[in-house]
């Protein structure tokens, strides 16, 4: 093979604006099964500090104008520029030494994270730029001075510092949260997959979807990059221990406490229950599990299984099973349809592994060979199943991993055992337990729990829908503590959350109301000649109220809402029964007919922008109603969040409805649905 | 004074079981008013890697065969076992130079917070052992798979490493939320007041409401304390920024990734609005805040004010308002009922702080001076108050603390220039804002709230229940960004969240159930001959279900509960209204009749166990109900939450209406409140 060093692709870097090369020769970067070079890296002579000023201000206050609605929104443009786009990673991902399944996970895995987060933080939070988060904490008992946390997005910058196994998938699941929570990226990805991240943001950038200043990315050693960072900022890691332990003693970070969240690999257990027998489907699917962990990217997963914890029985069978699957595993250039295990991501990577199934075998012994390489140049390396006799006494089985297609067996006696030996890994990212008996799930994942990010129970009625032991989700928390890093990634807003400060706000309603964009119980209420249902999102402004006239409620309209409904329950019909009951003193309504009076009362029969009423939210009953007693309602617009793509939105109203001696007899959240505008009437 | 050395009180600490001297000679530990030796403390040669294994043995075991309600509890009966004996604590608390006042924050502070927990547990957990966090996220369209976060208690220990300023409150704010998740405490307070927190210590553990190894005390150095922690412990540091940051690079903590939790001191401001004139309330009420937190706790609080910035124009106002009323103080042992602010900790803290007023010198001069001290023994330091006049210049005013009686006047000319000069402080435990203008609350409090843990706005309306800006509260969140340590404590169930591992659970439905004790949308349900309202807490079981038969809503049931509750909007009465409607086809049965009459559907009308429906959760109307779609209800127990100290308990029940094309029609949680015994009938 004749390579021309002139021709070979120079990555740059994306900082301040422009894309630039490094001042220094370039370190190649080579075709995992080929040994071709696909590209050089170097950031040397880049200035960095002035990288992260210019993602701080420029980027910065870009999102910061946003609403988050309007930023998940933009994701969901961008996801769908780059599935269009999805081949192009595709066939550049092939040099990583990735399968087409393996790209599968990492491109349209990652993109397809994008989409979830865009759709869930519409769903979930409210369009506005401030995150109100939880309840209003009363903190007097005039309602006078109350609490509330709100979330606002940092206003620093994310360094994410990623690993070389997911070029895409790395990237876009860290950078998709922090984006929607209004804080610019900076990804620096390991060097060895960095052509492919690099292609990517190139496409994204070319798009023009993200404002300026919101993505940066640099290509080759972080030089001072983590020197500069501010309280403000939030650096990610992902990769290996030694790395993230030094980065978790950096200067800047130990004296700005800055946000510092690190994944690192683990030694993740999979589990079979001692209630399968291999004629189970459960033995089927525990084998095809670990067989795939240790195959999927050829093992170079931080989710991948490398302890298989058996039952001392089953043991011998699940290897047997296990070498008969791994044995079908045909390893080669991925660029071969019939391959289907590709090679490692270097011949450093294939020694280093290698190195390290050595430290394994001084507790456990091989079960099945590594078979010779497929190729000179290519970094190819053949599953290998270790078997550990006495793991409960072993050290190096739990501590040391091999980052390739390497699992060692482990038996076990009780299940108490079993959790005993997945502790023993000092905290993993996941770990898997197959088992169709309800009460070793119980026992088993409790147990685990404590040393677990993730757990995923396999058994036969999840066969066909299971996403898998390795597969991290947007939706799920990734991270696990001790060995993986103790932190915590994805998991829906959990991770936004992450790129914002929760702020506790004290104050009078009426100022805190200011503050948070939302009524709080106790400030003051606007009344006018209009009812409020007669507003369109255009009119309407928080604390908007009606108050209600008032209606009694007779012994004859508890009977026949009971005669109507069918609900007769006896607190409605018996006074006798109804007294020895010990929270009512004699009949009481229905709590149904307390909000259907209630609706009856506030409603405005009118067509108007008020579309539907699509649910109630917190709905307590604080006071019995008796026959004779007097509701009242006040309605009070409470939250306001219009659609950015749809001509209404969501309007949530508070609603008291109270007796004739002013006590609280339902508090509720009406959730309606109301145009952004509506032709006034007679105006 | 003669002092009598054998005669001195010896600290001791409580490890592993008992009560143990150090082996050295005692440091002497001194009353802050008049030198004379209080008590001497020394830790040399205890075994604090044993004491550590002992509280996670055996602390842990007994705390986590516990629900959270019933450590809840104990923690009630703790709070009120040592509010009994409060005047102990205060007269050992006058040593440390606090005044009654003082004491109060400390002492009667820290056990409310205690009851306060204790109450926020019970009322926002349900009892049981593990802590189910969110919804349910489906994973699989045919709801075969699907995911629920748990949290566990963590399986070490929290090492609590506190300040001198609060030896009570510092302790018990912090034990509070551990205990409550189920982690034993050991707890190092700082050496100078260490004999209070050791009074108290003996005096928790004398009561015996805490099982054995859920509270240690370290009395001295930590020694080599931090160096044995593993991943599964906590270790939280209140004190200064250098302790914090060494802690922060323990080796142990770095390569365990040990969550680490620090709450430095902070440069934390009080802003005066540019709305509020000298003849405001708010002024007064800024210059009484001001004054209160420079001369409580003789300005030694985490949270006082260092900085008081106030529009130009009304700057000399301030310092003039701020003089005379700081010129009040009575300085004094406070043991003397006529003294309004104590000393110092200690004679070194007096150096300290002249040392640091020096340091502010250089940018700011001084606008009220020390005054001579009031004795050669006691730390004695009167208020001190500067002015910079160009603060957007200076630096050492937003970076060096004088942790005493000190704070720094600042001119700013608008809202956005306040805000400015708050983020110089680069991270405050808490800010305040003076203001009545519902504007500038918005601007300031959104502007300070990325650099800000808690920010108070104070107006008249809350004048009188407003808690103030330097005190931290049970329900909101403590402790900031930055500078302040980037830690979070308090803040209700998110403090006890802090002591357990989130843990992502995937799986079927029915095993899913199994590990969280909650019936899963998905899972099966058990139906039997009994009405399930027939079922004791005793009897009911988690997916106990029953299915109704259906009911037809009638054109005529629209109309008349149309007439009869008065809820006559058009989508229920007007065919051609309600097609106009972009959500209906057609006439719609009002949600509120839905809901009645699955009510009236699923109802047992007899006497029985369920008590009440006390509530609602999360409904929501998912397909619009027109005249002859047939109704039917399944409804399933989904929670079961038995009170500890009620016959009766909380019952969720998943409630399901579907329309004759089994589509879902509503969705909701029933809450009922159930007994925990019942007579069956004709058993």
């Amino acid at each position: 093979m004749t390579v021309h060093p002139q021709k070979t692709r120079v990555l740059e870097s994306y900082l301040a604006g422009s894309w630039r090369p490094g001042k220094g020769e370039g370190k190649p970067l080579l075709d995992a099964s080929t040994g071709a070079p696909v590209a050089t890296i170097d950031a040397s002579g880049l200035d960095l500090a002035e990288a992260l000023e210019w993602g701080r201000a420029t980027g910065g206050a870009a999102l910061r104008k946003m609403t988050y609605h309007e930023r998940a929104l933009m994701l969901k443009t961008l996801a769908q520029a780059l599935m269009d786009k999805k081949e192009i990673f595709y066939q550049e991902s092939f040099a990583t030494g990735a399968t087409r399944k393996d790209g599968w996970i990492d491109i349209e895995g990652g993109i397809g994270t994008m989409f979830a987060y865009s759709s869930k933080a519409r769903r979930e939070m409210p369009n506005t730029k401030v995150f109100v988060e939880g309840a209003v904490e009363p903190l007097s008992r005039d309602n006078s001075f109350s609490g509330q946390h709100v979330l606002t997005p940092l206003r620093g910058i994310a360094i994410h510092i990623n690993a070389f196994n997911f070029p895409c998938w790395g990237m876009l699941e860290k950078i998709a949260p922090a984006l929607i929570a209004g804080v610019p990226c900076l990804v620096k990805p390991a060097s060895q997959t960095a052509y492919l991240t690099e292609l990517m943001v190139r496409h994204i950038l070319a798009t023009g979807i993200l404002p300026e200043g919101a993505l940066q990315l640099l290509c080759g050693s972080a030089g001072d990059l983590v020197d500069n960072v501010t309280g403000q900022d939030v650096v990610t890691f992902t990769g290996s221990a030694a790395t993230g332990q030094m980065l978790r003693q950096n200067k800047a970070i130990v004296q700005n406490s800055t946000r510092f969240s690190m994944e690192a690999d683990s030694l993740n257990a999979a589990v079979l229950g001692p209630d399968v027998t291999p004629e189970d489907p459960e033995f089927d699917l525990f084998v095809k599990e670990v067989a795939r962990e240790m195959t999927v990217k050829a093992g170079q997963k931080c989710t991948a299984v490398r302890r298989v914890i058996v039952p001392r029985k089953t043991a011998e069978g699940v290897a047997e099973a296990l070498k008969q699957r791994l044995g079908k595993a045909v390893i080669g250039d991925p660029r071969d349809d019939a391959v289907t295990m590709g090679p490692l991501a270097s011949r450093g990577q294939v020694d280093e592994v290698h190195a390290r199934i050595g430290d394994l075998r001084r507790e456990a012994e091989i079960v099945l060979m590594p078979s010779g390489e497929v190729s000179a140049e290519g970094a190819f390396a053949s599953p290998v199943l270790l078997h550990c006799n006495d793991p409960l006494k072993a050290e190096a089985v739990h501590a040391v991993e091999a980052f390739g297609p390497v699992a060692t067996l482990m038996p076990y006696d009780t299940v108490e055992e079993a959790v005993e030996l997945t502790h023993k890994g000092k905290g993993s990212l996941v770990a898997s337990v197959f088992t169709n008996d309800p009460e070793v799930a119980e026992e088993a994942v409790l147990g685990m729990a404590p040393f677990h990010g993730r757990i995923l129970i396999g058994n036969r009625q999840s066969a066909k829908s299971s996403t898998g032991h390795g597969s991290p989700l947007p939706m799920l928390v990734h991270g696990g503590p001790g060995r993986a890093g103790g932190g915590e990634e994805l998991g829906g807003l959990r991770s936004i959350k992450h790129y914002m400060q929760r702020t506790a706000v004290q104050g009078t309603p009426r100022l805190l109301g200011a503050v948070t964009g939302r009524w709080i119980a106790g400030a003051p209420g606007q009344e006018d000649s209009r009812h409020p249902f007669r507003k369109s999102l255009a009119e309407l402004k928080i604390g908007d109220r009606l108050v209600t006239k008032s209606r009694t409620v007779s012994l004859e309209d508890i009977e026949h809402f009971a005669e109507f409904t069918g609900d007769t329950f006896y607190a409605h019909m018996d006074q006798a029964a109804a007294e020895r009951n010990p929270f009512f003193e004699g009949r009481v309504a229905h709590g149904y007919l307390i909000v259907s009076f209630a609706a009856g009362l506030f409603v405005d029969p009118d067509e108007g922008p008020v579309l539907a009423n699509y649910g109630v939210d917190n709905l307590r009953f604080l006071t019995p109603v008796n026959a004779g007693d007097a509701l009242k309602v006040q309605l009070t617009a409470k939250e306001i969040s219009p659609r950015i793509t749809a001509d209404y939105g969501e309007v949530r109203w508070d609603c008291l409805v109270t007796n004739q001696k002013d006590e609280p007899v339902a508090q509720y959240d009406v959730l309606t649905l109301v145009a952004k505008d509506w032709p006034q009437q007679g105006a």
